[in-house]
């Protein structure tokens, strides 16, 4: 017996995204059954429905932003019951026995974490469908539990652009009389930003746009550096402990090495691909500094930031959308033009 | 008063060494006179004999890694006395209050070190000369005393090859249970294998060179991989917490990264320059590796070394020669044939 659901997929990178009606898993004693709320738009969800980094197969799903209550749970399932608000971000399993998995870091799980939309599922080889649907059927060890008082919607990209940017502050002990500086004001950016002040750093945007200040104060930026400007970007040589890069395609880092402190890393969160122009090593080596990227978040990483988010009342900023609106969006995500993250108000789906 | 010294100095880029009376500077009560019993034969003082990197101002004395007795030391030492045996690296001064000098980093000194050759002394404003000479007065902070029982021509390498693997050693936590690879066996590489090992890691050796795994091992490599096999490469797949690249040429990083364990990290020690071809990073995000520099150490750090040597018997494999020989050895030095490192016997200056 396997679960009926409604979803939006894309049938192909040339295709709008349209409705799909597809089955879920029979629910196995550690699955928790989720009625889906919201679901973020996140950009590689357009990457994957555009099959632009060539390995999506389709139908395909997209959505790993997700927030919903809990509609049943298996017999084994203790922590979850029914009408718990819960998360589920980009991972639905790993191995569970590698050296990152034991150290809760399943997104570096060496035999390959299971991704919400686009994975195999380990048990039953069947190919993994995302958020942009009605229900969803996850283990309980990927399930995230929401803190009371959460904005639902606005808590949704808290599960990949919060955990993106989280990881890094708290991997690089980020805290008190830390100097943080965020390049890009995006979904990504925008979560940084947040994050980043309510840890206490003093927090710093870099931005090609002038007309980023007065949101980026807004949203707990102490300084804005117009990245651009060679004597706004020579005022902080030597200043930051921690640059999150969150820009999505190519461009120079080497602008930014030489205003990381002695010992700073520049860590790329939301850019795959070779560096160009060439980096230089030259103020790497003469200040012990590292070019570095990460990936997401840990599940016991991802509810440490959910429930510091819900005692420091972060969530993200919100445009929700109709399900029947995703196309639209994601042609004004390659814009830039949302403020900052497009939520899908699931219950639209029963228009 | 000045004292009056003799060195080997380069008047002109492609001038060979050759003998060069100079004056050293009255000691001032902080300072420590030597006499130098031995100085090892650097690639840097290769590049500044040459002008390689632009900044020489001629005549230049090189060494830096150097070796001797004190002969008198100023009012104010106490550390010191007549006849101790002392290193000097390759610093003699920093501003000594900035927050890298604060820290025992002085190699990162926001104003900049004073080099032990082609500095400017922060006091008279003269040129510094390095260790190519008979004496040396240097201010006792920068003075590093070398444990009894070490062999002073091969402890003379450890001043800037010894600490320069050593650090970031040091830095990344190696221990027992690391997993550390060096990438190039020279002067530097040759002393990341038999550091790396004594402080208790499994120790790699990256190599082009087939016929360097006999003396690799020797010198503490447990495994030999020969980067250009890709088979070779594929085996230690995820494997290293720490990379040490001693290669002072530009050259691919790609290969290695993959070689990294999750959070691991490739640090650069002996190249500045661009990188090419382009790094990519998906191996770096996906895995939450770094690429670092790190530049020589500081001196707390380098007397940390120097006595972890004496404790263990660490010294270079060197090959000593007569301060008449430097030319002939810059040609072989050129060609890589040396192991592993030079080193003038100062006493050869008087015939």
């Amino acid at each position: 017996m396997t679960l009926n659901v409604l979803g939006y997929a894309a049938q192909s990178p040339t295709s709008a995204l349209a409705p799909f009606p597809f089955e879920r898993r029979d629910p196995r004693p550690d699955d928790v059954v989720i009625d889906i709320l919201y679901c973020g738009v996140c950009h590689s969800d357009l990457h994957t429905a555009r099959n632009d980094w060539g390995w999506t197969t389709y139908p395909i799903v997209p959505g790993h932003e997700i927030i919903g209550r809990v509609r049943s749970v298996g017999a084994a399932v203790t922590r979850y019951k029914a009408g718990d608000a819960v998360g589920v971000g980009c991972l639905v399993d790993s191995c569970r026995h590698c050296k990152p998995c034991e150290h809760g870091e399943e997104q570096y799980c060496q035999n390959g974490f299971t991704g919400t939309y686009g994975g195999t599922d380990r048990h039953d080889g069947r190919p993994t469908q995302g958020g942009y649907s009605d229900q969803l059927v996850v283990s309980d060890r990927f399930v995230l539990k929401v803190p009371e008082g959460l904005d639902l919607k606005g808590a949704a990209p808290l599960l990949c652009a919060g955990i993106t940017t989280w990881s890094p502050l708290r991997h690089w002990k980020v805290g008190p009389g830390s100097q943080v500086a965020v390049v890009g004001l995006g979904g990504l950016g925008h979560m940084g930003l947040k994050l980043a002040k309510a840890l206490g750093a003093e927090v710093t945007l870099f931005t090609r746009s002038q007309g980023k200040e007065a949101d980026a104060r807004r949203l707990g930026a102490d300084r804005v550096v117009l990245s651009t400007d060679a004597a706004q970007m020579a005022s902080v040589a030597g200043c930051f402990d921690l640059i999150v890069d969150t820009v999505p395609y190519v461009h120079d880092l080497n602008p930014y090495l030489p205003t990381l402190a002695t010992n700073g890393t520049l860590v790329l969160v939301g850019y795959l691909g070779g560096l160009e122009p060439m980096l230089n090593t030259v103020p790497m080596v003469l200040g012990r500094k590292s070019v570095a990227g990460s990936l997401i978040g840990g599940i016991a990483e991802t509810q440490e930031m959910l429930d510091f988010c819900g005692k420091h009342g972060i969530t993200s900023d919100v445009e929700v959308i109709r399900m029947q609106d995703i196309n639209g969006a994601y042609e004004r995500l390659l814009k830039s033009d949302v403020k900052y993250r497009f939520v899908i108000d699931m219950a639209s789906l029963k228009d």
